[in-house]
């Protein structure tokens, strides 16, 4: 079994990245992103933090707005601001506020994290869009792993509008055969024991395990569910799956950091144009 | 073997309409809708004829606009007009001009057959939008028809964006475990002979047979493909499916009517707001 290393690639994306952005720094452009937060979560604001440090490394810069209230007209602003490329708004949201009430807010040429649902209603219709940047990690993952996604049976366990549904559609765009699961799928297991990828992401932990997987397939592991003792595990029960699979991403190791390196170079393509 | 009759159900959605527009003209509104046709072709005349004539039964007014170059601003013009509540484009486009080029310039509070990308995207995202007629249809007849669709394995096979995905996309909103296959799908009657519902939108003719359908399911035609002595067959063969399926829509007769009936109710549900 092979663990698919997220931190090798995401090294190699943010290779490149560093190369682009020096580029545009020196033509007198500096790749800036914009993180709203709107909430005073630890989770978040230590992902915030995880954010700004790559973004250093590699010659994007970050501005990080404290904004509670007027969040839309805030996320407007910062999509009109020239000295401005991407545009994210962390979560969790204010109560009565949801996340589909402020991402219209977020111009979609600026919308690195795919949040806006014009932006995945472009990635639907195979228009030039930028996806979630999660999605986007997961097919990244696959492609470096060497799997063959033209044709392959890929099963993705969860439908939300961040993850599940925008790495379908990628997925689908890939030539893939795909199913979407969810909570109320009648078998799970019949479902994802037939496919050649699963893309676990459900938000709990260990939700597959052996009776989930099929020998030889490949496993996409989503899943960053916290444990008591300060950790973090996938959806997926790596040590049970192990001796099935052919690879599976780590937690953590594996989708986290591309996410990360796969945001930044949103931010240097929509600093490009 | 039930043939599931869409000119029953669409006649049923007629007369619910007709009631709802009956209502907003005594109270000063026409609800009316603008089809935009940039083409001479026959079939696509035909269409128009028979969308108009559905129209003035149900009470909603039709303005057909000829355009066959300014078709961007023609569509933006139609959806600023406060007399018009619904706007769409027919096809085939003149040469160089895609959809998606022209969709985005229907607003999408006027977009009553789901053209515009944003109208998919926020229909991925679960926030209230049209969906394309022909998809809504797809959902309709099953639910005439009492298919559970929470929990049941629906197979699309297609992928366009004027049906599969949004059709599948509904269907994952109706709770069903979706999968979407096409061309590049390795084995395609496995797939499909594993489903509770078959939905064919490939475009040709009798792609779907005996081998496709396992006993009991309720399969869904959405094609309708010309045959040379003028006639119109689906995607299904369906003296082969007969014997095996539980129910299926005839073609036509099936999916066609009803979809010309949704389309009018979304100009009345606009007209409504």
């Amino acid at each position: 079994m092979t663990l698919i290393d997220g931190r090798a690639l995401a090294a190699t994306i943010r290779a490149r990245i560093a190369d682009d952005a020096a580029r545009l720094r020196a033509a007198g452009t500096t790749p800036t992103l914009a993180i709203v937060v709107p909430t005073d979560d630890e989770a978040t604001a230590w992902y915030v933090r995880s954010i700004v440090r790559t973004a250093e490394k590699v010659g994007v810069a970050v501005r990080v707005v404290d904004e509670r209230e007027l969040l839309g007209p805030c996320l407007a602003e910062l999509s009109a601001d020239p000295t401005v490329h991407g545009v994210m708004c962390q979560t969790p949201l204010p109560p009565g506020i949801s996340r589909d009430d402020i991402a219209v807010h977020i111009d979609p040429a600026k919308d690195v994290d795919g949040a806006n649902p014009t932006s995945l209603g472009r990635l639907a219709a195979g228009l030039p869009a930028f996806a979630p940047a999660t999605a986007q990690a997961v097919v990244e993952l696959l492609r470096a792993h060497g799997t063959t996604l033209a044709g392959a049976d890929v099963v993705v366990v969860g439908r939300s509008t961040v993850v599940g549904k925008p790495a379908a559609l990628l997925l689908l765009a890939e030539n893939a055969t795909v199913t979407v699961c969810h909570s109320r799928t009648k078998d799970l297991a019949v479902q994802t024991s037939r496919a050649d990828v699963v893309v676990a992401c459900v938000g709990s932990a260990h939700v597959l395990g052996a009776a989930h997987i099929r020998p030889g397939a490949v496993v996409i592991d989503v899943g960053t569910n916290p444990t008591t003792d300060g950790g973090l595990v996938g959806d997926v029960d790596t040590q049970a799956v192990e001796p099935i699979a052919e690879a599976i991403t780590p937690v953590p190791g594996g989708v986290g950091p591309v996410t990360t390196a796969l945001l930044l170079r949103n931010v240097v393509t929509a600093a490009s144009h």
